[in-house]
């Protein structure tokens, strides 16, 4: 049957149909109509973070990444020098972006499947006055672990420096309040838990340090000094926007304020992440996390012991049973990852772990237990 | 009625349904579906100029814009030195950004309202062999001028200069056959000419000079290089792709090659720009390039001398009959743009021009003739 699979990955992942339909039209986008979906998107996504007193913010076309990349672009200045906390892919390609750029970078590792320690960067600031600016990835999607935010913030406005915080996979499900948390810029996109379709990113960008920002970035396009003067003065974007990203974006989002905001996303996340882990759990599938560590996002499961085991079959099998898993990200350990985000709840969650039941049963592996 | 208005405007753009309705499916970004998609998508856009046995085609996430900067960023090395032919605003922008990143760069300015000179060219790499690249706006949608891409090719050929060709809005409209035309990027976007909706970007490279472009690139997410590579390696995109513009786009250059192709397309539009001119002339409006420099892509026209024309009022009023026009790029004389691309006809010509006949008479404008 030609029936849209289940999308069980940290973005894209599964939209309603409402968002989805939101796109049937053309918007131009010098006119005044989408001016106003762009204007009421960005005071909105400020609410998620009570941020209308200390932030702006400022989309950017691409994926989040490329948001990523024009934060500490921007932020950064040229002679500055960037900390990135390390547990996992997505940080490393934070300190790769920012090196890429010619921003001196320190990178300080921890291990995969601990979050960083704040009592750990407290120290390197001590010891090492010349860094400026701290880019914290709030969940590792890699892992799925969940890092320190407030923590890290704190250590960060005692010691005087700059936070850019990747939260990519966490805006708008775990809570962030700006008024208790300073951060210089935090990133997000749309195709994450505000379950619009992948196409933008945007950053919160502090007031106070915004006007310093003019002519740090040595690229154009991710420039977002010019791209939040441009958007004041004339309420437009300053190259072509993705104009059906953004109103699927702004539909999307008003039925996260429907559903009930932060809160109530994070209730559904959790408990898509409890009858994930549970049900997978009665197949002898063990998480790669401790469950303290665990963001309510995307769970990543160590691959089972039995030798007939292979990931392509697995994924096959699943998919064909109407789910799309997601691949490991550990070089060291064999895992998979099963996103918990996306317009589904606790039916699909349920149907995803009797999918993979089935799955194994295919493939006459007789539990998920890991080697060890 | 709400009814969606006609965009006149050189992308976003008027769009089919089929196009849109594409979009209602949600995919996997590291799902086989979707690789295929992509792998379909790239060779047709290398059909669409013969380019199979000299080029590669390297999607981009972002505006058209990113496209361009991170075309000169992967082909440009960091000591080389670009100039850019200038005759309007997408000239200065490229200029802008290949300054910013930090190549030398230098501008040869022409008018406005003439296309740029090949001799020129010839002239200024004889006098400074330093130049190492070329950079050519195809279309200059500023004013809508049609600049001579085949005789700037054969001159950076034959002086051995890489060149660069933002065909923005010229391609899949107007013929670019790679086997006669010597390019080492040429660049695209999503939602222009082949009717697609905005989103991605895309560069045709020239395999030859690939291989020697690693590393040249300081934005990680703008190396073409490394998305190639990573593209050809797992069939995916090295960061989320816009899914459902990727999928837009598909279905969109399916209904291309259906229309009959590049010949195709360019015969509507070109019935479109005639509909268009000729309407607007019995109106007393007069284009402001000469018939022989005009592209079938966007017209400029010159301001009505009436005192009480006002481009807010008529611009609006003209939205209010259904159709959004778009607004001059020229700094030195008053101008307004509208756009001939798009799934659009000569019906929604005449009937954009009859909107425009009832926007004067309700101005009170007796006739669209500009002041000389």
């Amino acid at each position: 049957m030609d029936r849209d699979p289940i999308l069980l990955t940290p973005g894209p992942l599964t939209t309603t149909l409402r968002t989805k339909l939101a796109m049937l039209r053309d918007w131009g986008s010098w006119d005044g109509s989408f001016n106003a979906v762009t204007a009421r998107l960005r005071a909105q996504l400020l609410d998620i973070v009570h941020g209308h007193e200390t932030h702006t913010v400022v989309p950017l076309q691409g994926s989040g990444t490329f948001s990523v990349e024009a934060a500490v672009a921007t932020v950064v200045p040229r002679d500055g020098h960037v900390l990135v906390l390390d547990n996992g892919a997505y940080c490393k390609r934070a300190a790769k972006l920012a090196q890429l750029m010619g921003r001196r970078t320190t990178v300080v590792t921890f291990a995969e499947d601990e979050p960083v320690a704040a009592t750990v960067l407290d120290a390197r600031l001590k010891e090492d006055p010349s860094v400026t600016h701290v880019v914290l990835i709030h969940c590792e999607t890699g892992t799925g672990v969940l890092n320190p935010l407030a923590e890290v913030a704190a250590v960060c406005e005692r010691h005087g420096k700059g936070l850019i915080v990747d939260a990519m996979s966490s805006f708008g499900a775990l809570p962030i309040d700006a008024r208790e948390v300073r951060f210089d810029a935090l990133v997000a996109a749309s195709g994450k838990c505000l379950e619009g379709v992948p196409g933008m990113g945007f950053v919160l960008l502090r007031k106070a340090v915004l006007d310093g920002c003019a002519g740090r970035s040595q690229s154009l396009a991710m420039d977002l000094h010019d791209q939040h003067q441009y958007m004041e003065k004339t309420g437009q974007w300053r190259f072509t926007p993705p104009t059906h990203v953004v109103v699927a974006l702004a539909e999307a989002v008003a039925q996260f304020v429907e559903e009930g905001g932060q809160p109530a996303r994070l209730a559904r996340y959790q408990d898509n992440c409890r009858t994930l882990i549970d049900g997978m759990a009665d197949l002898g599938f063990r998480p790669f996390l401790k469950p303290e560590l665990q963001a309510p996002i995307i769970v990543t499961f160590h691959a089972p012991a039995s030798p007939v085991y292979d990931f392509k079959r697995f994924y096959g099998a699943a998919r064909t049973r109407g789910f799309i898993l997601y691949p490991g990200k550990l070089t060291q350990v064999e895992t998979f990852r099963v996103g918990c985000i996306g317009a589904i709840g606790r039916n699909e969650m349920r149907q995803a772990v009797s999918a993979v039941a089935d799955t194994l049963r295919e493939m006459g592996i007789a539990s998920g237990a890991p080697a060890l």
